[in-house]
Parts: C-alpha cells; structure tokens; sequence
C-alpha cells in the first residue's frame, strides 16, 4: 500500500487540532453518568452523538439497545482496490467507552465537570479538565480523529475497522458482556484495540499485557427494628454501625492480608522471572505515594507495590453510610448500616466464587440480633493476562517508538478494563491496551484532566498503528 | 388554702380537651429542629408561639436572646391574698423545651413528621403521631393545660411559677447552661419541675432520681490527598474508612468494655444496695429488648441492662460517611471518613476529660499517613444524682399515686437532661423529673408519638401536683 506519506496524515491531524478539540468538548458536555438512572436519557443523547460523529467519518453505524446503555458499533470496509492487493485485510475492533463516573463531590471542582476548559495543569503543560476527559472521551477521540486524518488525506483506511463504543465500562460489565456474547458475528474481528489505560511516564508509553478484575458489593447491617434514641438504648443494644466498622475493620491482617477465607482461591504464586521482569520497570513507589499526599503502602507486606497493584487482589471499602449524616448532631442508634466495596481479582480467581465467600463472610461474623443483605454493582470481572510477543503487540511497539522515540514498557493494569477478557472469550482475540492517560489525570476524581498533549499524540499514534498494518 | 375541688379541676381539664389538643397540633406543626442552621426562623416562630401562650395564660413572658436558640421565661405571682395567709409561698421553676430532633428518615414516616395526626397505636390506644409529640412538645403542654385550667377553675395557683422553655435541648447545652448561669435572679426558685421523661410502664409512674451526661464528637479521618481510584491505587493506599472502621471497632473490647485509657476515670463501684435496688425495679430485660427487635444485650457483660442504662457510660456511633453513598457503584478509594458519637457519663466523669480521653485514643490509632480533626456538636453534660427523700419528691410521689392509683417508681434515666446538673450547679436546687412517655413512643425515631392518655393524665398529674402544694 503507497501513495501516501504518513507524515501528511500527522501534519492533517496537527492542522485541524483545533476543531477536533471542538469536537471533544462536545463530547464531554454529555453528563453520561451511566450508573445514576438519572442520568439515563444523557447516556443516550451521548450514544446518539457517537453515532452522528461515526457516520460523519463514513463508517456504517447502529445504536444497539443492551440490558444496561446503548452501545454503538461502527462498521468500515476498505474500498474494493484496496482490498483487491491483498490475501488477507486485518479486521481491527476498536472499543472505546462513552460513561463516565459520578461527578461527586462536585464542590471539589475547580470549575463544573461538565463544562470542559483547557487550562495549564501542574506543571505548566496544557490540559482538558472535564469528568471523562481522560476516562474515556479523550482516548476514544484519538482513535476518531486519526482515522478522520487518514481518510482525509489518503482516502481510505488499511483495514477493515469495526468502532464498539459502550456505555456501562464504569457500571456493570455485564452488560457489555451479554452484548459482545450475543453479537459475535457483528463483532468478529482479528485484533481488539482497547483504549482506556495510561502512559507509563509522560514521555515513556506504555501496553498493558495484564488486568485485575473486579466484582463490587454492597452490603447492608441491620440490627434494631427502628432507629433508637442512644440514650435510651445505648449500651444494651447492639448498633449496627459498630458491627459493619468491626466486619470491614477485620477484612484485612495487620499485614494487609485478605482474611476472607477462600478468597485467594486460584490466586497464581509469582514466579521468580515475573518478580524480576515487575523489578526491572522504572518506579519509584515514594514519588507514587507521594503524588497522592502517602508515604506508606500498606497492601499486603510480602509484595512491592507493582505487586500489590497488578500480580494481587484487593478489597476496598468505596462508600460508607448510616445513622445520622446531617449538621449538627443526633443521639441516634440507627436500624441498620451500609457499605459500598470492590475486589479487584487476579487471573485465577472466579469472581463469583469470591463473591460467594465475602458474603459468607459477613454471614459468619453477624451477631444473632443482626442480619445482612447483598446487592452487586456489576464490574463482574476476571482477571486475564495478554500474550506479550505477538504481531499486533510489536506493530503497535514500533508505532509508539516512532511516536515517542523510546521502546515501550510492558506492564500490568490495576483498573480493569473487562471487556479484555470478554473479548477473549467470546471472540477469541487479544486485546492490544494503549492508552495516553497521566498518573496525575485524576481519574475518578474531582478536577478529572487529559494532558493536551496526550490528545495530540494519541491521534498520531494510531495513525501510525494504522501505518503498520498498511506495511504488510 | 380552700375553696376549690380537685375534681373540678380534672373536670375541666377534660372538658377542654379538644381544645387543648388543638393547641399542641399547633405547637407540632413548627418543625423546629434547633441542631440543623436551615430550621433557625423556625425555631424563632416558636419560641414567639410559646411566648403567646404563656401570656394567653395571664404570665409575664419573656423571649431571651442566647448562645442558641432563643429562651422564653413566663413568671407568674399569685394574687396578694393568696401570698397574706402563708409564711413561705414556694417558687417553682418548669422546664420543657421546644426543640426537636431532626426527623430524617423522613420516608419512613407514615404520615410527614410535622402534620400532626391522631391514629390508633399498635395496642389500639390513641396516639398522637408528630415529631416532637412526646419529646418535649406534649410534655410541655401537659403543664401549661394544668394551669390553664387551675386558673379556669381556682383563679390563681397556689405558688409562685417561672417558665422556662429553651430550644438547644437536643443540640449544645452549653446555650442553656450559659443563659442558666447568667441569670439566677431571673430564675431563683425552690425546685425545678423537669418534665422530659416517662412512665416505666404504661399505668406504672416513676421519677427520675439519676441522669447521664452526654457529650457529642464528630471525627473526620482524612489520608491521601484526593480520592483516588481503587483500581489504581487500591492494595498500597490506605483507606481511611478501613482506618476509621477499625478504630471504632476497637473502641469496645469482647465484653463490651470501652477500651479508650481514660475513659472510666471518676465511675464510682455501684454498692450492693444500689444493686439491689435496681434488681427490685420490675423490668423484663427480654421484652425491653424484643420491643426493638433484639434478643441479646451486647453492653458490658458484667453489668445487667438496667444498669448498663443508667449507672454505666457507654459509647455510641450515631453516624458514619464516607465516599461514594449514591445510586450504583463508584470505583473510589476515599480521602476521608467520618463519624458522629455521643458517650453517655455517669456521675463522676468529667465530661472535657472524657472528651480529651476519646481525642487522643482516636490519635493513637492513627497510621502515620492520616490525620484527625474533631468537631463537638454540644450535648457536653455531667451524670447527676438527685436526693431521693425531700419533700418535693414526695408530694409528687403523692400526686403520682392520686392519678394512677399505684405507687410510683424511683429510677434512673440512661438518657441525658443536662439542665438538672444546671440547675443544681448554678441555682442550688434538685429537680423533680416526672414525664409521661411510653417505651414504645419512638423518640428520636421515625414515627414518634404520644399517648393521647399520657397527654390527659400528664395535665392531671400538674394538677395534683399544684393540689398537694395547696395543702401546705
């Protein structure tokens, strides 16, 4: 395939910067808060948005109604003499999502989450602050904006692409699972590229070969029938705040240990060579704590922090409440006591057998006068491991070298991005994870950001990816 | 002093009846919850209807500006020939208040807190269902329609009374302590009538001869600088609702002994007579218990239920928060937590050290990346310990008997009135508690009410309690 140089596709993207960035602020005005019902009707304004801006590329594009948000899937096939040149046209999946999490607390925002500005971050680089700037607008609008690029300049893509946005990443996986189960003709593909992780440093990009998984619960203690006064009762009677502090205060040895029996189950010991190859990454675990305001790690005390993120699973405590939470104060022993958690699973691990043994062991420390009740917040999720040496793995090291001059780090995803595993399952394909976030983009966090720069660059990269596969 | 019949006093109290529950329907109707800023107007619209009624009642009424909410001081002054026949008129001072507790959870309100109804209780005795109705609302009125219809019918009292109705009950004491101690004059008077309490059973009266004090901390534990992603930092970053829950867990041990160093200082050993007397009182520990949905006191193991109420201090968490608490899941590492506690004392604890003593256990537990801040919320009383045998005690003990035909009880009150530690400290007089809530009267809770006998038989009470003043 000639006829092109890739440094006209590079220069397109960097002459029409500005107005792609149009493009994003549009994108991240959408209050696509998939796990707030109230937010329903915004997601599908969003999914609508993707589709216009899918169509506008040329690509063939349905909205498809899931058991949780639309999805949308973007369909583009290379025009007849392209295909005509050669024996087999890869068929890339691009996944991207359009969710975003929960703005709270919004008062922590510099300006509000939904209004996106470019402002000099911390260091003085450019940056997009709005909730999903980073997670996962931005990114998918990379991949949008050098396949606009390449078109524009080329006339045609190298293969043939298929664009799956989704919109419960944040929420349920399930339901993106069902969708991808459901849809394996619509989907079948011989690569995934998934969007949705980080730059190792700023200037060393990084592919992600291994992902935790994730299952999140919330449970709620119930013990009085009624609230009580606390100084009519306190004392004799049992208060449920004081049983769920005590059950999740226990979760943990003072080694940071998981005490939930069976909760390791299937959990692989890492061998010497892995241990090495975590060793040989260039991080400092101080300036890791330090950005977020910690001196400590205080995962479990056998494992360096790389480890205690990537190779181990977790529990954690995301939400607490009960009683009184207003101003002021109220002599109250409430009726009941909630908490909200994720465990984040290593490949080994079934996440509903970790499930199962949370729940009995929240079953186990109950006191008689108490009860416990269960609901699943989706991210069901294994963990899963990517074949490190593979064409589409080196093609996308050569693509980021070029971009960035330096050879990639391999590394391994806290987060979990599990449509990774469901991609393997369902399709059998690997998942090629490239993503352009900072450490500081302040995921999940008030004052959300993506580094201007990670846009540019993230458009330049899959158009290079793109020159890759336009070699063979 | 003669000429007048008790019954016709009853009589009239009777007579007036639907009037005098018209009157506390409109006293129920002000949501005034002193401790929540948004409800201050409120809380002054009341405090002008007190002023209202006790002028309706011929009282020289007063509203004062305090600390707090505002005060209303009503004095009354038999007429000279009342006052020619007796060498010593005495000078009561009654004590109620207008405040309420917050009414949160309002949804499980059957009808809203601040719409008085009467409805059949669960017995099919009328009740009066309104925030406030017992506590104090009712209770107060209970004392001005005795006086209402002693001046109906007699056309004097027989002693001279001051009113004294505040609005931080619920809230700060330290408001009314202040406003206490800054005007003895105002109030100097032989004997406090404290009407905050109830019956031991619903045809059994008592008198409460010992208080506990209360104070109210709220704790915020903060640790990283942001809240971050559970993802990304879950395993290596603490969690400060994991540091939180732990150190309320551990705050009582396995037999429900509080655990901060301290804490105990200045509890006096209860005597053998002291616990013979509480074995006398009639009390089923299993039906206390069931009435709320328990079977099993979890207090200190070494005390029986009574006495964990009333002659042990406790620690209670009246509430917690941290992170995500909305709809669905949020894959959050918080950056604080935090949690509302009140500690009942006992005669002899010193509540400023007990605070300290709590403050510096908390600080103690801290992992070196957290920290702590504190807020008082008020509440911040002493126990205290009334004479059994005096004459006030036993002219109501007298009355008590006249309207209920049985003998009523001297008992404890795990709950805290503080202003009789006030009153004994700043005006040098005990305080007779008699109040007519019933066990199952949901104070503090959703649905609160009142006996519609216990607001009748309550006017009765003050009646007779005039009655046998009378007789001197």
């Amino acid at each position: 395939m000639v006829g092109y140089d890739i440094q006209d596709i590079l220069d397109h993207i960097d002459g029409e910067f500005p107005t792609s960035l149009e493009r994003l602020f549009e994108f991240l005005r959408f209050p696509s808060i998939a796990t707030d019902p109230a937010h329903a009707e915004d997601c599908l304004h969003t999914a609508q948005w993707v589709k216009s801006m899918c169509e506008g590329l040329g690509f063939k594009t349905t909205i498809h109604a899931t058991t949780g948000q639309p999805v949308i899937v973007a369909k583009y096939e290379p025009p007849a003499q392209v295909l005509a040149g050669h024996r087999h046209v890869p068929h890339v999946l691009f996944y991207g999502h359009y969710d975003v999490q929960p703005a709270d607390p919004v008062e922590l925002w510099v300006t509000p989450p939904f209004e996106p500005r470019i402002a000099p971050g911390k260091d003085g680089r450019a940056c997009i602050y709005a909730r999903g700037a980073c997670d996962d607008k931005g990114q998918v609008m990379t991949f949008i904006e050098a396949s606009r690029a390449w078109l524009k300049v080329v006339g045609h893509l190298p293969c043939r692409v298929t664009v799956l946005i989704e919109g419960d990443e944040e929420g349920d996986a399930e339901h993106l699972d069902r969708f991808v189960a459901a849809n394996k003709n619509l989907l079948k593909s011989d690569v995934a590229w998934v969007c949705d992780t980080g730059l190792w440093e700023p200037q060393l990009p990084a592919i992600v070969t291994s992902l935790r998984g994730c299952i999140a619960e919330e449970v709620t203690i119930s013990g009085p029938r009624i609230d009580l006064h606390s100084g009519y009762f306190g004392g004799p009677a049992i208060n449920p705040i004081k049983v769920l502090s005590s059950i999740l205060s226990d979760m943990h040895d003072a080694r940071g240990h998981i005490t939930i029996p069976g909760f390791y189950d299937g959990v692989k010991k890492l061998s010497p060579a892995q241990r090495h190859a975590r060793r040989r990454i260039p991080f400092s675990e101080k300036h890791f704590l330090k950005e977020v305001g910690l001196s400590k790690a205080v995962g479990e005390a056998d494992f360096n922090v790389l480890e205690q993120l990537w190779d181990r699973p977790t529990a954690e405590i995301n939400g607490i409440w009960g009683g009184y939470t207003g101003v002021g104060g109220k002599t109250v022993l409430p009726a009941e006591a909630s908490a909200k958690l994720t465990f984040r699973l290593v490949l080994g691990q079934k996440p509903g057998k970790a499930r199962a043994a949370f729940r009995k062991y929240v079953r186990s420390k109950l006191p008689g006068d108490c009860k416990a009740r269960f609901t699943s917040h989706g991210g069901f999720s294994s963990g899963v491991k990517i074949e490190d040496k593979s064409r589409w793995i080196e093609k996308a090291q050569a693509a980021l070298k070029n971009e960035w001059g330096v050879d990639p780090v391999l590394v391994g995803e806290g987060g979990s991005v599990p449509v990774v595993e469901g991609f393997k399952r369902h399709l059998g394909i690997d998942s090629v994870c490239v993503g352009f976030c900072n450490e500081d983009d302040a995921l999940h966090s008030p004052n959300e950001k993506y580094n201007v720069e990670s846009y540019q660059r993230g458009a330049h990269f899959w158009a290079r990816y793109f020159h890759e596969i336009a070699k063979d």
